[in-house]
Order: structure tokens, then sequence, then C-alpha cells
């Protein structure tokens, strides 16, 4: 194992004293030393890679450097991949290091405490509290002791600064962009488990007609189980009903896979015979489907970035908003090839 | 902002000093503090909550209990959240925490020095570093001032330990799940690319058709970009043969889903008409398809949870066997609904 390169190794390659070292290298205020002493420690730390002990640093400074991400299951939810990747670059660009620890998504107020404190433990300088299918949350009163902040979910004390997708905007130009290529039965394939996204979603579809001067039919809304199996159950329902739709906007891109089986199954040509859009813009569905789905993408990279850039504007002593209401970030709508102006003359054979 | 609870705190509230809690609180041997006041210190420091300075321990012990992983592009490889995940929850079971670094895919070897280095700055006590398409990697040097091992690839020097999955033992074990429903002529939907897995994949389809006996037909490989577009091509062509297979082994289950788009166009029912295997369990594909997909799931979450057990064994001491053959972990089949007995009449009109 190569062995680390300390201050004293530093000290001995350039004839000064570990003092001397410790004084350039930290830039310590008002102490004397030659420029020429000065650029001689520089040049030798650099040619031996010496690199400074940011414990010992943290112990002066009260700051480990590091931010803590307490997540609800890492592994099962598709986008959770795009937080992390958007926190970690935001944090290097602060130069902080990014600890994760995975929370379970059942777990009771005890183990939440457990892995708020095992983050504190390591003296994190900020708290980013990830969740996934909550509205409204408690988090631990341990969490501020430090900076924090939530994602996905608001603060129910109102005094942790929270961020969320704006699922009713990106549904509502979901919806908006199936009636600018004339479509006026526009369906939703909306998803029965009551979760937020179901119930911002639902609203956004529901603005979004109203903002078209479209009338909603109760026939043109089926609920389903929101994967693919639930998509094919929708479609089916929806294409039965007395006056189909032109175009389904799905709940999620998986209900979206199914609608096209279900389609497909039926000889219906996407976009020519109807129009689908989907939600969430996961990937290999989205692009991998035939033809490529047309859908709204979610701010999972843009959340974990703003998450680490409010803690950082906390550390500076920037005052914060607080957490009464959270921050919506937009959901852009990602145009493929299954929206297509709406048909005027009858269906194909 | 709560204030964090100190030796101070606790020792106000006990009535007693300072130094008396840091013994009693960090079992500092051969002092003598009697059980009376040893019992009332605990009491009072898990009545405030107290946490130790893990930080200022670190200092002494010269241990952060700190694992550093640095990964390529979490968020483009969909697995990357297991290999999180189980090297997550290993590190908890061992009282470790994980700091992630996200390195760029195509980073050159500065970069990926500096991404070390910013680990080592934080005093981890091991690395982790994970890679996506390289058979084989040179890590910078300064990995190996640390416990390290690799995920993915295996060091060229051979120093560091290293993980892969067994892709071979893999794509051998699906061929073989075909023979044994009777298959003869399995066509092989291959990868153009030429990552470790294309080569791995194509040896174990190769090996898998040896063992169970049956000729390789040049005509029933068909090679493409692997996504579902390509797997769409590949299947057009492997049906285009002049004696068509009866089953599809796919590279991947992206793959796969362009199989099934193939064969539906066509009118042929899977698994009644042909049998589709597909590699990956990537999700939401593989359990989305109609009918769910028989695949081979390769083990993230096992090799993230092997390489912290690896690293703290190497932090207990215990010596390593090297890094000169990578450990490779099995890739299991994930039976679903696409195999069927082969047909023994003639195709269905």
């Amino acid at each position: 194992m190569v062995s680390r390169v300390g201050l004293k190794d530093v000290a001995e390659a350039a004839g000064v004293s570990i003092t001397t070292v410790s004084h350039v290298l930290n830039e310590t205020p008002h102490v004397r030393v030659s420029p020429q002493t000065r650029q001689r420690v520089q040049d030798v730390a650099a040619r031996l890679n010496y690199r400074p002990n940011r414990m010992a640093r943290g112990l002066r400074t009260r700051s480990s450097g590091m931010i803590g991400l307490l997540t609800e299951e890492i592994a099962t939810t598709p986008h959770a991949g795009r937080i992390i990747l958007g926190a970690q670059e935001a944090a290097s660009r602060h130069n902080l290091t990014l600890a994760i620890i995975n929370s379970a998504l059942m777990a009771d107020a005890d183990e939440r405490r457990e892995d708020v404190n095992a983050l504190l433990d390591r003296h994190v300088d900020g708290i980013i509290y990830a969740t996934v299918y909550h509205d409204v949350v408690s988090p631990p009163a341990e969490l501020r002791s430090v900076p924090a902040v939530l994602i996905g979910a608001r603060d129910r004390a109102g005094q942790v600064p929270s961020v969320v997708p704006d699922e009713q905007q990106g549904a509502h130009d979901a919806v908006l962009a199936l009636a600018a290529a004339g479509h006026r039965r526009i369906a939703f394939a909306g998803n029965s488990d009551d979760v937020p996204a179901t119930r911002g979603r639902r609203v956004g579809y529901l603005t979004g007609m109203a903002a078209a001067g479209l009338t909603v039919d109760p026939d043109l809304i089926a609920d389903a189980e929101s994967e693919p199996l639930g998509g094919h159950e929708s479609a089916s329902r929806l294409l039965a009903a007395a006056e189909p739709p032109t175009a389904i906007f799905c709940y999620n891109d998986r209900m979206a896979m199914g609608v096209y089986r279900a389609l497909n199954d039926r000889g219906l040509r996407i976009p020519e015979d109807l129009s689908v859009i989907g939600f969430d813009d996961q990937q290999p569905i989205a692009s991998g489907l035939f033809p490529g789905l047309t859908t709204v993408a979610l701010p999972h990279y843009e959340m974990g970035a703003w998450a680490v850039e409010s803690l950082a504007a906390q550390l500076a002593g920037t005052p914060t908003d607080g957490g009464s209401q959270p921050l919506r970030l937009p959901c852009p709508l990602v145009t493929r090839s299954s929206v297509a102006p709406v048909r005027t003359g009858p269906p194909s054979p």
C-alpha cells in the first residue's frame, strides 16, 4: 500500500519546519514566511502530491465539507440515480462530498431518527432528506440540528425548505399539446393508487382540458394500476366507450407501454389512429417504444442540484424562505413521435 | 436550528466534569469511575440524545468510518442504483458510511486521479471503484494508498481485487433452458457494440449450444444495436432465415422489447409460436412486457455488497487473494412466461 504524504514529508523534502509547511499550506494569516520559502513549500507539496487532512481541518473549522443524502429506496425508484447525480455534481462545484444513506420505504419514526443520527455522527454540514410517495412528512427533530432540505415532500411543521416536481403543470401542458394538435376527445389513463403524483396529474388533466375549452367526459377517465398491464386495461375500457378517444394521456410511461400494446392488438396505429402522451420520461421505455413516446420529464436531476445549492446557501448564511410552501420545479414536455394531428375522416379499416 | 448536544452539556446535567464524561462515554481503559457515576453519565447522555463526535474519534483512531464509492455515470446505467444499495446496506452492517463520487464516463486519467484524491481528502478508509464498459482498467496509483476494490473490471496491474458478473455463465444457462424446452434452432440476437458483456454473452451462447449438443447455424446469429430498434432489426433478419428459429436468446431486455414487437407485427405469439429469453432483468421491461420476459439477472446488489465486505475484511487485516483474477458472481435465470416447449406441428396460421 502506498503511504500517504504528510506535512512531515513536505517539510523534510523542502528543508523547513513542519510549522512552516503548515503555515504556508493552510495560508495562516499574520505569519511571515519569505516568498521564496513559500514558493518552495508549494512546489514540493505539488510534486509529492500532498493532500491536506480534511478531517483535521474539519475539527478546526467545525465543518466536515460533507452533505448527507438520505433517500428512500434508492433501488426501487427508477429516477433516484438522477437525484443523486444532480446532488453530487452540485456538491462537487461547492467542494462538498456527498454521503448517502438509504432509508427503508416503510421505516418508522425511530428508524428515520437513527438514519439522521448516523449522518450527524459523521458531522455532515447539511442533510438532504428525499422521499418518494408523500405529500407531507414530519422528519425527525434531529434533522434541524444542521441545515436541511426536503426533496419530494413538504415539511408538516413548515420549517424545512422543500422542492417537488410540478406534476400538475406537467399534466396540464401535456393535455394542451394534444389539444393544440386538434384533439377534443382526450382520455386520461390514470393511476388507481392514491399517491401525490396521482392527484397532481389528475388535476393537471382537468385544468388542461378546461384551459383548452374542452369538456371532460367521465367515460374518458379510466384509472388502473400504474403498470403496463394497468395501461392495457385502461385503454381497453377507453376504446370501448360509446364515443372513443382520439388521444390518451397516460399517468406514466409504464401505463403507456400497455396502452401501446392494447392499440397494437386492435390494429390501431400510433399516432395515425390515436395519439398517446406518457409521463416520467422513463428510459428505456420512452425512447424504446415504437414510435418513440412523447412524454413529460421529471426534474430529478434539477431537484438534487437545487437541494445542494439550497444547503450551500444556508451554510453561507443566506436566509431561506422557510418551508411553508415547496418550490415546484417544472416538468417539461419531451416531444417524440406519438402525437399527430387529429384524424378528420373515418378511421382506417 | 437545534444545537447539538456536547460533552459539556452531559457533564453539566450529570453534575460531573467533562473529563469524567469523556472517560465514561469513550470507555477509556484504566480509569476509575464509580459504577453509580458511570450509570448516571450514561443515562444523561441517552436522555439528551448525546452523539459522539466521530470526526474527533477519527483523528484518534486514524479511521473515518467512511467508504468512498467512485462510479461512472450513475444516472446513465440502469442498475447503478442496485450497486449503491448493496454497498450501502453492507456498509451499514459494518457501521461504515458510504460517500459517493460520480466520475464522467469518458474521464481521462487526470480526472480519475482527482476523483480518487477527493475521496482520500475525506480520509475514506477504503475505495470502491466501479466502471461500466471495460474489461480491464488501470486505476490511478493513489487508489492503492487505501484498501480498494474494483466493480465491473479487473485491475491491469493485478493488484486490486475485483468483482464482475459472470456474463458467460448467464448466457450459457439461458441457452440450456431453451434446449431443455426442446428447442434446437435457438437464435442469438447479439450486440454489435464491442463491450465486455457482448463477448461474454456470445461465448456463453456458443458454449451453451455445444453443451446441449446443438450445432450453431450462422444464419441464426444477428447482431444489432443493443436497443429496442436493434432487437426489431435482428428479429426481422432471423425470421427471414431459410429455416427460422423457434427460440431467440437476446443480448439484453431492451433488444427483447424490439423482438416482441417484430413478432407481434407478424402475428406470431410468444411463447406459443416462439420462445424468447432476455438478459439484465431490467425493469419495467422484463415484467412489463406481455407475456412477462424470462431473462437473466445481473448481480449488481451482490457486487456492491461484496465490494464493501471485501474492504471490511481488508480493513480488519484479512489478506486478500489479490487482483489477478476477478471474482465472477453468478447471473441467475429469472423465469417468467416467454418460454414454452417447442412446437412439434406446423406453425399456426
